[in-house]
């Protein structure tokens, strides 16, 4: 191990890449491993979904503004969203969480509770998980199991050229919400009698600390018999999920800036951040939101659905991801996302 | 949140079961949840086993003498080990890693080398994962998911009065080679230039270090037809797991001290540090054995294997679990086993 190349130099997705190289299948049951928003595996009659996802204290929460109920009620929808994401519906989950001595037995509770909260109003059973002390802060880590009917599965690969890109609700409210929440710590931090200004913006807060995954979206399209033919879940930003889409199904895509969807709340708050609302929504994550394509013909279905919007459409590879600003310009898609390891 | 208890009044266990109270399942595919090895869901024609087992810092292992490719390979055979504990086979596992910045690609590397190298020997696909950053030590978590044949699988609870207590390998091992390693680090931190004394002791070391699963001895009973009636794995120490299984089963034992099998290696080591080899094998924990009881009239099949040794059997709940010592004397079992939680 002479050879150090630092962590920020690859980028969460170039590390995810490099450590999937060489990776053996050894069992037909492993359909999908490492690069879709879920393993898949064959289960027989359907498919069993799994995904797992880490918080950690201080990286993607702070525990002076996360309550700690919303925080189990947070890491488990998080897991939640990448199973909608394939089309499936969501099982059991598994809970590890590693907490220091200064947490107490209530405090764990609390984030039990939350974990709990997002169990029953999501229909998903707590199985298993393991409590650990660390020496550090709390890190949380959730596996989600879902299944899904084999011919109902959407991988993010699977899309067309001219298919529809479809987005849920709206994007960069949750990232907003965080911008509130750093202002206030700050202030609160430079001097702890001030009290926290957070009326008028509940929307984008409970964006941030409570988010939903959007088990309602799934479940919408099955009945209005739209089958998305790619489909992933808006964890790092659109810009960044689209041009997952866009290399798994090796395409391109047209997204038009006037069609992003953007709650009035973000949409002020950015402009009194003195922040683009685009950019919010493509690069701010944390939204849960689903993003996926549909068949041209299926679009007198969802049309008139307020939770969904046409953003754009697939192209073919060589003309790239491109965003239409709303001057008419064209600008090429670009991941700014999260990177985690240069945060620090 | 008024009331502060704190996290060493319960212990791990208190804790799980305290965790566990008043979840509800919503799902028939639910056949076990928190409260054996493995959750059980129904896939149909099988049992799916899921499991989860996270590794922490300075809390688990320390990097000053766990090299980061065993340390990899050891998050997944604990992990391994539960599957196996329900007489399952694994078939997948994913990976969440949290690292510092001081963790080069180089360095992550090695463990995920450790990794596919268990999975390439136990025969697991590395299906996905989550690479995130922490603000303190490095965190492994894998869940594993395997597969077992309805009518195969084995629980901790199934066991009947006089049937006999059988575990596998020996026991104590892996706790001696952390007194070796933690006497050295000491030796080390007081004066760096003396060389570690680890001649004589690899067994013991390698135990502690880079431990295996039993898959072979769950193979090899089914080659001896002999289906385990309960079964649990060694992690915690031997006292710990017996009264884990007597506590499902609702029953009590008796084992006896001269039957416990400990190898000549963690013995001799044992005496040196001034430590009683049945108390490291009672309470040393990590070993990954198995523990699992078979009918009386299996005795003969199992009994020429050099692998498997009866220490006892189950008697009724109502004479408690007991242990014989060499003198004849009866002791009530008491699992001192690990509390992370007060280590601190």
């Amino acid at each position: 191990m002479d050879k150090r190349t630092e962590l920020e130099k690859l980028g969460e997705f170039g590390l995810i890449d490099k450590l999937a190289e060489n990776i053996k299948i050894h069992h037909a049951s492993t359909v999908k491993g490492i690069g879709d928003d879920c393993a898949v595996i064959d289960a027989g009659e359907k498919y069993m979904l799994v995904t797992t996802d880490t918080l950690v204290e201080n990286i993607h929460f702070n525990l002076m503004y996360s309550p700690l109920k919303h925080l189990g009620y947070k890491s488990a929808v998080v897991n939640f969203s990448d199973i909608y994401a394939m089309n499936g519906d969501v099982r059991q989950i598994v809970v590890s969480i590693a907490v220091s001595n200064r947490f107490s037995i209530e405090a764990i509770e609390e984030i039990y509770d939350g974990i709990k909260k997002a169990c029953e109003l999501y229909q998903v059973d707590l199985v298993g998980g393991d409590t650990t002390s660390s020496t550090g802060g709390l890190i949380i880590t959730i596996t989600a199991i879902g299944e899904v009917a084999k011919d109902e599965i959407v991988y993010r690969a699977g899309g067309a050229e001219k298919e529809l890109l479809v987005v849920s609700g709206n994007l960069g409210a949750a990232f907003m919400g965080l911008q509130i929440l750093e202002r206030e710590r700050q202030i609160y931090l430079e001097n702890p009698s001030v009290q926290p200004a957070l009326e008028g913006v509940d929307y984008i807060l409970e964006r941030q600390l409570k988010p939903e995954a959007r088990k309602d979206v799934v479940h919408f399209l099955k009945t209005l018999d739209v089958k998305p033919t790619s489909m992933i879940d808006i964890s790092d930003g659109l810009a960044s999920e689209i041009l997952h889409l866009c290399k798994a199904g090796d395409l391109g895509c047209t997204i038009y800036d006037e069609k992003i969807p953007i709650d009035q709340e973000t949409f002020s708050n950015a402009r009194e951040f003195n922040l683009d609302p685009t950019t919010c929504a493509l690069n701010g994550g944390e939204d849960y939101e689903l993003l996926f394509s549909i068949k041209q013909s299926d679009y007198d279905k969802i049309k008139d659905s307020e939770h969904l919007k046409v953003i754009g459409h697939y192209t073919d590879k060589n003309s790239g991801a491109n965003i239409v600003a709303r001057d008419g310009s064209v600008v090429a898609l670009k991941a700014q996302g999260w990177n985690h390891f240069s945060a620090e």
